[in-house]
């Protein structure tokens, strides 16, 4: 059976001492006032959350996969033996409220601790950590938009954990394409409207773990404009409660079928039928897909964290695999059997240190975008909000799909490591390779991130972003280009930021120039995303490397936790980040190689007569 | 439900254009003497190939996944729904023996076609495949080396399908090195050895297939030296046959457990508790290990053939549904709904177009292997024996390893053309990804290949066999490299194989330079073993381009299949070979960024006191 222990060490590590979070915060009056700021509080938190993880999430993780969630014919659903009971410790500990507003019963933490914990519950057990995640995006959605009558009769009760949240978006034939769902609002000229419609892969989107379910549903208000501009958010509840709260009358929103799934069994992916169920407007009508991008960047984040625990378990598993399986001799020996150790052969090394040195990177990415969240929502200066606005918006897209790409391969090659056992249920590497395989799909797939980045984030704006993201990068290549320990990494680094912003030009250029624009800035956004990324990780390597070296040449590296740093750094920039010369010629290649003939190559005739 | 035609015309054009067999066969008197060389002959097979695979192998594929094999408490084992329906028909056609010699009841076929039919089958039913393709890699060894009396008893009926083959290797302590296996055998003396042990993971280890099953197994006889020179190889039967091949007792191998595995549920990996059970030596005692290469090279290739078919099979699904499925505009539009088929948007064509160049590029190889194979055993000329031998010998792990690498990635980029819906087990996308992830790890896992490929295959003998096929490259560059079609490609091609040259002349040098000469072949394998699979794609891929290009200037492509070939080859270029660019960089980075700190980096101390 697969073990995981939270990788505090590393976590404080970025916190502390990569972005001093606790000099940032400080800043804030709203965490200060919470008393939520101090370095030392956060750090019992997160060894609190690592308890209560590896304690009742993680041993729910294999039984939840082989189990599933079976759904019965009066579609209710009943989750996989032991989520109920852990859920319940989780709400009575008040874990669901970990960030949220000290006024809907929150505990005022930053995104800073709820986003490591994150990494946490998903590294244990992805599809129990999907039920509260989905709550968590829900609070925040309604927490922004809502009115206050809504807010003040929902928000507690999901704080609490009392309730539970979903999105619910996809429909049979509306998944990347919001524009076109159907699913209908009609006034009942009484507050409430009426909704119905089909919506699919609605995740936690029926279960036994929570009273009520709040569900926030996309959907088309009678005689709005087609496309993305008519479409209007609605909070639907399964239960509608009363003023105080108690539960009244069943809504007619039924769950009319579970998936069978790849991975994420424990999870209870719905068909979920709405048929005249009464809901209520959550902000503006026709503004839905703006107030839904509010939950989606939250679990576009929660995402990317889904392929960064995953990332990290499947390499702990590996990493202890290796040191205990005795395969093939090594000059020279480490042990007496016939065999050595699978650590010592340096192939095994080199799938180990890809999970250590992405898992890595991507943990000091989502907890700088959490301190940056953080900074967005609660710093008194205005040009500091706007700043780090921009950086999250930049970057969410690299975090969910970079992430999720890198935890995917990570968990491969992890699952690699353990040879034909890696194939096998009962060693749980393979549930790892399935469980991750859906954070490259979901909350819009990794090619809608890439053009979420490329087209919206970096040309939408003229590339402003990602120039204050560049002079930052800049910054700390001059400042360190001829540093002994980084001053390699620093110079591949800037060359790369270099061909980042001279790539971005050349793309910008051919998006304008014809109506095939749009299809060279489709054409290329997947490798930028990807180039971008090691772009980003290539800085956050080179800055802990330098930190790291720091601490060394102080001589406080007791434990080799800082030489560790160094090392795989080092490894980082010689294996992983030269991908980018590929990246850089295959961006260069553009659209035209795509462009092929489609009678020849793919047998097929567009249909122009209907165009 | 996911759909496959075998492709037919590719195969085709690979033999009789790319591969002109039918004169390379000509010139052999075994094919000459059986009839079996004629162009059109073997065409006809292969359309009754693919029409039997089409209807009875492939409605079989999800029944095989979702039911999986049963084993009852007496260790007897139930395949799946209609698997042995299916199998029944495939022995009644004649399929089994289809590359077997006529002595044995075989037609005689060259491999170039039973190879082509593999494909079809892994393409249609992995699961399914297996237990045939088992039987063939035992009917290669025990014809290879077995002693008359053993073959006038077992091959006729291996031929005809009446009983089955395994390959038994692996124990839990023991799998890729085979050193230090402890399955014992001793001498019976009466001709007879009695064989105790435990084998995992063996492959159509026990089934409702067939009255019999022959396992060949590796064993160590008492006495013999440790490690693999003392590793021999025995017949044991599950029923022990009379001389007239009726059955006779029930031997002492019996199926301990069925593997609960990522994928292939269709077929049966069962754990074989051999108790004294009889067998035979087969071969030379303590040459077990260079006899199961026998079996290994052809299980190699086979398993290159399973990522080749998984990944035209997932293509052909991912091609279908991107004409269907209509999400998001484009411009120009090609439909009067409110969106376009996805095939039209860029990031969804460079998905579809990795799959087609992989699979295309990747049939060529294998057919190519295969047309060498029928040389290497049948040629008159025994320099062009040897030459064919040794190009088998040096492609034949690149066959395994980059075809299943190959094949797992296009099934997942496949998978992710169906966004969500490939992620739901009803539309078969996700069992193509897990049923093609083995791929990598069995028959040698991929790590493994390359270690076979660049320690064994191109250093141990002084890089010969590399400069041969080096050789055959410079010749065709020197040739095209001013054509106007695929000058291009062949200067592209041209510079990476000078570079493959001089990069294994580096790592020879440090392979000779000292103690950890050993590590730096082994950190570089990988790396080593994928650019060189680009260099014979690109090589493979260039000669298309050009043989389609010719057709085209004579007016000749009537479909488009040539106009196909040639844009294909364009985007391999563009796209997907200058993923060496980044492998030259980190085959040179070497083995030094491996060579962490094991205690800093992994936490682990090697216990240097028991060395």
């Amino acid at each position: 059976m697969p073990t995981y222990k939270a990788p505090l060490r590393d976590m404080k590590f970025v916190m502390n001492e990569l972005l001093e979070a606790d000099q940032h915060l400080a800043a804030m009056p709203y965490y200060k006032d919470n008393d939520t700021a101090d370095a030392d509080l956060l750090g019992q938190v997160l060894d609190e959350a690592a308890r209560f993880v590896e304690t009742e999430v993680l041993p729910l993780n294999q039984v939840g996969d082989r189990e599933g969630c079976v759904r019965d014919e009066h579609g209710n659903v009943t989750t996989p033996s032991g989520f109920k009971a852990a859920y319940r410790k989780f709400c009575d500990a008040g874990w669901p409220g970990l960030d949220a507003d000290p006024q809907w019963g929150g505990q005022g933490m930053p995104h800073l601790v709820s986003i490591a914990m994150n990494e946490m519950i998903t590294g244990a057990n992805v599809a129990w950590g999907m039920y509260p995640g989905l709550s968590h995006g829900a609070y925040s959605a309604l927490a922004a938009v809502g009115t206050d009558e809504l807010k003040q009769l929902y928000l507690p009760k999901i704080v609490s954990g009392e309730w539970s949240g979903t999105m619910c978006l996809t429909e049979p034939h509306a998944g990347t394409d919001l524009g076109i769902i159907r699913t209908k609002a009609s006034d009942n000229g009484d507050g409430s409207y009426s909704i119905t419609g089909t919506k699919i892969f609605i995740s936690a989107g029926e279960h036994d773990l929570t009273d009520n379910i709040v569900h926030l549903v996309l959907a088309r208000l009678e005689g709005s404009p087609a496309g993305t501009k008519g479409i209007s958010l609605f909070l639907v509840p399964k239960f509608i409660p009363a003023s105080d709260g108690s539960l009244g009358e069943r809504n007619g929103v039924v769950c009319g079928s579970l998936e069978h799934k790849m991975g994420i069994h424990g999870n209870a992916t719905a068909v979920l039928n709405f048929d005249g169920a009464r809901g209520w407007l959550v902000g503006e009508v026709n503004k839905g897909m703006n107030h839904m991008f509010i939950m989606m960047n939250a679990a576009r984040l929660g995402t990317g964290l889904q392929g960064l625990g995953l990332g990290e378990v499947a390499y702990q598993n590996a990493l202890a695999y290796a040191k205990d399986r005795l395969q093939m001799r090594h000059e020279p020996r480490v042990s007496r059997e016939a065999a050595d150790p699978i650590i010592v052969h340096p192939d095994v090394r080199r799938m180990l240190l890809t999970g250590k040195a992405y898992t890595e990177a991507g943990r000091a990415l989502a907890l700088w975008l959490a301190l940056s969240l953080d900074t967005e929502h609660h710093h008194p200066d205005e040009a500091k909000r706007k700043e780090a606005g921009d950086l999250v918006a930049l970057l969410t897209p690299i975090a969910k799909a970079f992430m999720t790409d890198n935890g995917f391969n990570v968990a491969v090659q992890s699952q690699q490591v353990f040879g034909g056992h890696g194939y096998i249920a009962e060693w749980g590497m393979e549930q790892f390779v399935r469980d991750a395989r859906i954070g490259q799909i979901y909350e819009g797939t990794n090619g809608i991130q890439a053009l979420d980045l490329l087209g919206r984030k970096v040309l939408m704006d003229g590339g402003k972003k990602l120039q204050s993201l560049a002079g930052t990068l800049q910054a700390f290549v001059e400042e360190h280009e001829g540093d002994e320990a980084i001053g390699d990494y620093v110079n591949q680094l800037g060359k790369a930021a270099q061909q980042l912003g001279s790539l971005t030009m050349v793309i910008g250029q051919k998006a304008m120039s014809g109506p095939e624009g749009a299809d060279e800035v489709n054409a290329a956004a997947v490798d930028f995303l990807r180039f971008f990324g090691h772009v980003v990780y290539g800085y956050l390597w080179a800055r802990m490397a330098k930190l790291a070296q720091d601490k060394i040449d102080g001589g406080f590296d007791k434990d080799g936790f800082y030489l560790g740093k160094v090392q795989t750094a080092k490894f980082y920039f010689a294996k992983l980040f030269p991908e980018t010369k590929a990246l850089a010629a295959t961006i260069k290649a553009g659209n035209d190689p795509l462009a092929v003939d489609d009678r020849a190559v793919f047998g097929w005739e567009p249909d122009l007569a209907h165009a």
